[in-house]
């Protein structure tokens, strides 16, 4: 058990006047415990109450370490697992649930009245992860570190004739040849007018001269994940996308510049939106700022419009802006930042100048 | 829509005395609607009526064909996305819903009495998925002809030194090149004694003379998953281990002889395990002896000493009997087979016979 996380999640639990929770997201689980189980259809929880009994309940074909400094209850497949976890829960007080605990395990929580009622309560645990520690904080830098490397190379596969497919097609050794364990997302490349839809996943295209390569790319690295976007031209660019890069860039430096303990999310987002806006691209931009990351490439919590909540010490996100117009280009700049006492880390270190390439 | 499908769905409903529901696995929804979107915390809902009035709960950010013979209701993330959906629900009759939707969605369906009642009704859908049409099985020799292909060009790569991790990176490039889209989950390469853990994934065990060569490989092709197990020898073979070969491959067969329409699951378990309990091989053969497959790789449903549920024609699961001695060796003999109208279609032809190679 990380002991220390395990006392923030508690105490975000008691500000929602709550004594229980059932955790059963596995990342949420492996933060608190250090133990990482895929559990696909079977029941894996994590049961903690403010007096400190927690139970850990988990299935005979789950490998986990033997000394975890929390009481462990095993099930097998052909028991009624959720009678058993039902007879540990306090019947007598609400219990808090993560928002990814299934139909399939709730429904008959409640038919057994396990509790007495059932309240959502994945922010404890996803605001807790939202905060880094230490720890944490150098593993997101090595994994952007590795991802600063990665781009670098990804740049010089960028070559006449070549396709989007194939770029992405070597991206996994290249990252596995600068020490990440594997991606973190599915790698995202798209030439020219591919690049105006944000989710464009890499297909035969080949490059052309004056093309955006937009590579939105990232890594895991001893469980923690990285995020970056850089957008190069092959080649040759034009004025105007020229000017749009520029706008893209300044948009992603001018929310970066706000970045301090204090300040609300949609602050920033409003600072590259802005920005945005005034050079006439408001409408092209059609997407939050950022999102937060560490274990999972998107976690609880984004940069976006609506998000009031203040930047904190210790917070991760992307600033992302984008500009994308259908049938011509797209461009996205994004970078991890790490929230500091007294302003932020940008944890990507890859040039955000202009480059032509190939 | 895929109508036939859904009015299998609608009458596994009705005999569970249920009007509506409300289906979330997204496997479900692709293979009702065609439509494959990965909706990662977004809500993503087909909800089924018995009068035919479906609704198709979508975010504004996913992408679906124009006409799919079904009502959209598109919302933003703005949106009180649940309130449209509780919206739309027969408030008067109890709802079905699947086993996967999540506490996120189902808590505040609850609190907004939006049916009479909620209960799993995983099943209509399940068990629809579980019986293939015309088109699947068609779909489903396919996968796994490519996975026979894959093997014979797996065998070849167990050469002097070569590790398991250097053996299933090779993996992926030879499904593509054989025409799969991936891997329907991540190859296990096991080597002696590695291979009596039935879930041991590839590490950097180089292979020694003697050692068995576990490999459990499957590709998707168009959606539908394979999955086979062949257990090599790499140089030679002692003859304790060739007897223990010898026993899983009988039991392989000896359930594969009884499978037809009708008869009960567990008996096909049965079969295999009385053929290696009676070699003393009892306690070694540890998991149930398949499971059942098509979009997914785990698909519900499996062939085990309790599943007392009997086999239909159109029927597609595993038969993948193993012995594993801790420390020393692991055997798994695997196929999929298709329950025909007098039998079965065993839909690998990879060979059977012990092999030594390299």
């Amino acid at each position: 058990m990380k002991e220390k996380r395990v006392e923030r999640v508690l105490k975000a639990l008691e500000a929602m006047g709550l004594h229980q929770m059932l955790l059963t997201d596995p990342m949420s689980v492996y933060y608190l415990t250090g133990v990482q189980v895929m559990p696909f259809e079977r029941f894996y929880g994590l049961y903690l109450r403010a007096d400190g009994a927690h139970v850990f309940f988990l299935n005979r074909l789950f490998h986990v370490p033997e000394d975890l400094g929390i009481e462990k209850v095993w099930y097998s497949d052909t028991d009624p697992v959720m009678e058993l976890v039902a007879s540990r829960i306090d019947k007598e007080q609400v219990l808090g649930v993560d928002k990814e605990l299934k139909a399939g395990f709730l429904l008959p929580l409640l038919e057994l009245g396990a509790a007495k009622g059932f309240v959502l309560a994945s922010s404890a645990a996803d605001e807790t992860r939202g905060v880094k520690d230490a720890e944490e904080q150098e593993k997101m830098r090595r994994s952007s570190r590795i991802n600063d490397l990665a781009m670098a190379e990804f740049k010089k596969l960028i070559r006449e004739g070549i396709t989007e497919r194939e770029v992405a097609e070597k991206m996994l050794k290249i990252y596995q040849s600068l020490g990440a364990d594997g991606f973190s997302f599915d790698p995202l490349v798209a030439f020219g007018a591919n690049a105006a839809d944000p989710h464009h996943g890499p297909d035969d295209t080949a490059v052309q001269p004056g093309d955006c390569v937009l590579l939105d790319v990232g890594c895991i690295k001893d469980g923690y994940c990285s995020d970056m976007t850089r957008t190069f031209y092959f080649q040759k660019v034009s004025e105007e996308h020229r000017r749009i890069y520029d706008t893209v860039r300044r948009a992603n430096e001018a929310a970066i510049a706000r970045i301090r303990p204090g300040v609300p999310l949609c602050e920033l987002d409003q600072a590259a939106r802005e920005l945005i806006e005034k050079e006439g691209y408001g409408p092209n931009f059609t997407h939050r700022l950022g999102h937060f990351i560490g274990l999972s490439e998107h976690e609880q919590g984004d940069v976006s419009s609506v998000n009031t909540k203040k930047a904190e010490a210790g917070m991760i996100f992307s600033i992302e802006p984008g500009i994308y117009l259908t049938g011509d280009t797209g461009v996205r700049v994004e970078d991890l930042v790490l929230v500091t006492e007294d302003g932020c880390e940008v944890l990507n270190q890859y040039s955000k100048e202009l480059e032509i390439i190939g």
